[in-house]
């Protein structure tokens, strides 16, 4: 079992600090298990509380054990109840802050109350902006276990060539898939860390059904086996010549990344030929224009105005009606992490080892949805790929 | 696609509608998905508005289109903004509510606060009680429903007979069990309701792995292939003569059912062969004293005193230091519903047609697992099993 590195944490944590100082949080208390993960290495039931300086403080509820022995930090302790917090603080030489940061965009109000009642005296802020800031830019160690992540993703890419064939539906394809990459080491879960997102092993879909429009903040959403659900493969049967969606995020060691390629059976109409090859194109003026210091909204307006140019305003990024205004998205722990390849985000800048996916695609209703994505490190000289699966349309 | 009955819908309505008269709220906010669904039969992004008495109003931000298809709700209507919601309540004839519910144990701070600030004379509650009371009956339609999803964990025991072998993996075996009910129809997604909450298809794990203690709210947890997920399979390869647990959600068309069988190769240890008899056993009491009008912590401490007379106080629901107080759980959209056979609910009656898991389970560590879990309904005459798969202990 891979174990988080202590130097992972130390750095991580650090980094954390600096942002909180930039904040005037004098501590942070994180709750939620990516976050727990990034900065533990657990996900064991608890609270970490990182003070502006200094150590931080995992305190487990729930399983004690098991977060010493996951996680690399030095002071791991048990928990008995959120109400011992300010003693434990105490004990550990840490004072009662007055102004607090906490995950406001994921803890639930009830959750909250119960740890505003623990610290009267002390003002809570949203602190999310530092902690998706910090998770943004990541490592070696962690572009490593997403290269893994790439891995499994084409796994299966190479295996989708093999099953697809007419006649077999698309739930079917995805049960397929997904089989292949459990058996790859898919950690079964894959994060999303907006409300009520809710987040698939992939996107499998063909034809119309890849052109339906869903309740989801992204480009293709499916129409799933029942409104419960209303993303993803429905029981809709595979034909020759339309577009086969396989839009998948690998999950390896609590990393994800994601991909999607077309496949057909015999050729696609000459319309989503053209629009999959311009979809390339726009990944391509990605790639010249993404640099350390270009600003997330500059990319977005850049790639989006050569969709316009090339006729896809009406087509790009969902079919009229019901279009996203973002191109691509952070990846990490979570899907949808920082930096945000969006409208309006003029203010913030890209920096060196950034990974985000880029998933240009094309949405015509009653037809279908073509495109590319492809998740990149940012580096000095632009974005390099992690998942690396052929990128041409696949005919079969 | 199964769409829920209007009738449906209009009885949870007016079901919702008599507890909130009873709690004083003039009105309930309902944002999250698996209520979202229950209330309106779709999921689509929005608000749905419960007045105290009349038609509730389904907003929807995305996507209108599917929202109208999928809901049996007489007003459906788009949402462009939830600042919008004062002025399109007072168009359909709705006063702006003094005090309304909202699921504050769910929705996030954040979440709350944008809505706080569109309502600002209102004062908001929780009404996550009122609305988990109603969703606990369930109707002739819901318990259809969850029998189709027994169908389904059914067919992935048997599979368990065909495919449990000497040095398969737990991830191999959980790989292959997941792949077999997406084929029956598996929706891909299954809901928990509680913060942190992350539910896997199924915990499958064998030997001393099953007896892992993990961060969760379950009897049993297991390792997980990483410190991330920290649950379910791992990569340990299955033995003769140790208890392999699959312990499976079946999910279909919204719904969940909730299975535990035993298997093994040659045999068990006596000891853990008479822990599965016992468990039975305690199983079998629950059907003798478990009837409308029960309270739910009396049905647990009936069955918890007999575990400890047996001999397991240090085995029941947890090894030693790891034990969680329930022995069952309601479940239907969600797996954590009421009824709570658990520990201090003694004010909280058993009703005719609550669905609920029931899951004594005896933990050994070093060793392994054993027990039993079924999901019934209660009828006036006790609990009827709604999953059904054989109950023996399966020596392969």
């Amino acid at each position: 079992m891979r174990l988080t590195p202590a130097g992972e944490l130390n750095d991580r944590i650090r980094r954390l600090q600096a942002e909180m100082a930039g904040a005037d949080l004098e501590a942070v208390l994180l709750l939620q298990n990516a976050d727990l993960f990034y900065f533990t290495g657990s996900i064991q039931q608890g609270v970490l509380y990182v003070p502006v300086s200094g150590e931080p403080l995992y305190l487990v509820r729930k399983e004690f054990g098991r977060a010493r022995m996951e996680s690399g930090l030095r002071q791991v302790v048990p928990l008995k109840s959120p109400k011992d917090l300010p003693g434990q603080l105490a004990e550990h030489g840490l004072p009662l802050p007055k102004r607090a940061g906490m995950e406001l965009d994921v803890v639930p109000v009830e959750t909250f109350q119960r740890f505003a009642r623990i610290f009267p005296g002390c003002e809570m802020v949203g602190a999310t902006h530092q902690i998706r800031t910090v998770r943004a830019v990541k490592s070696e160690y962690e572009i490593g276990i997403m290269k893994d992540a790439a891995l499994q993703v084409d796994k299966v890419c190479r295996r989708a060539r093999e099953v697809i064939r007419e006649g077999l539906t698309d739930l079917e394809l995805a049960a397929e898939l997904e089989y292949a990459a459990r058996k790859e080491g898919h950690q079964g879960l894959s994060r999303m860390r907006g409300f009520n997102s809710e987040l698939f092993y992939g996107h499998i879909f063909s034809g119309a059904d890849s052109a339906a429009p869903a309740y989801l903040d992204a480009p293709l959403g499916g129409l799933g086996v029942n409104p419960s659900v209303g993303q993803g493969a429905s029981y809709k049967k595979i034909k020759p010549f339309e577009p086969i969606v396989v839009d998948f995020a690998g999950a390896f060691d609590g990393y994800l990344v994601d991909q999607t390629r077309i496949f057909c059976i015999g050729g696609l109409p000459d319309q989503l030929l053209k629009a999959y090859d311009d979809m390339v194109r726009i990944q391509n003026r990605l790639l010249e224009i993404a640099r350390p210091g270009v600003s997330w909204g500059a990319v977005y307006d850049d790639c989006f105005k050569l969709a316009v140019e090339m006729g896809y305003a009406d087509h790009f990024m969902g079919n009229k009606g019901a279009q996203v205004s973002f191109i691509g998205h952070g990846i990490g722990v979570e899907i949808d992490e920082y930096p945000f390849i969006a409208r309006g985000f003029s203010d913030y800048a890209l920096q060196e080892n950034m990974t985000f996916a880029f998933e240009p695609k094309a949405v015509f209703a009653g037809l279908g949805a073509v495109g590319i994505e492809n998740t990149f490190r940012l580096t000095a000289d632009g974005p390099k790929h992690i998942t690396f699966s052929d990128q041409a349309l696949a005919i079969l």
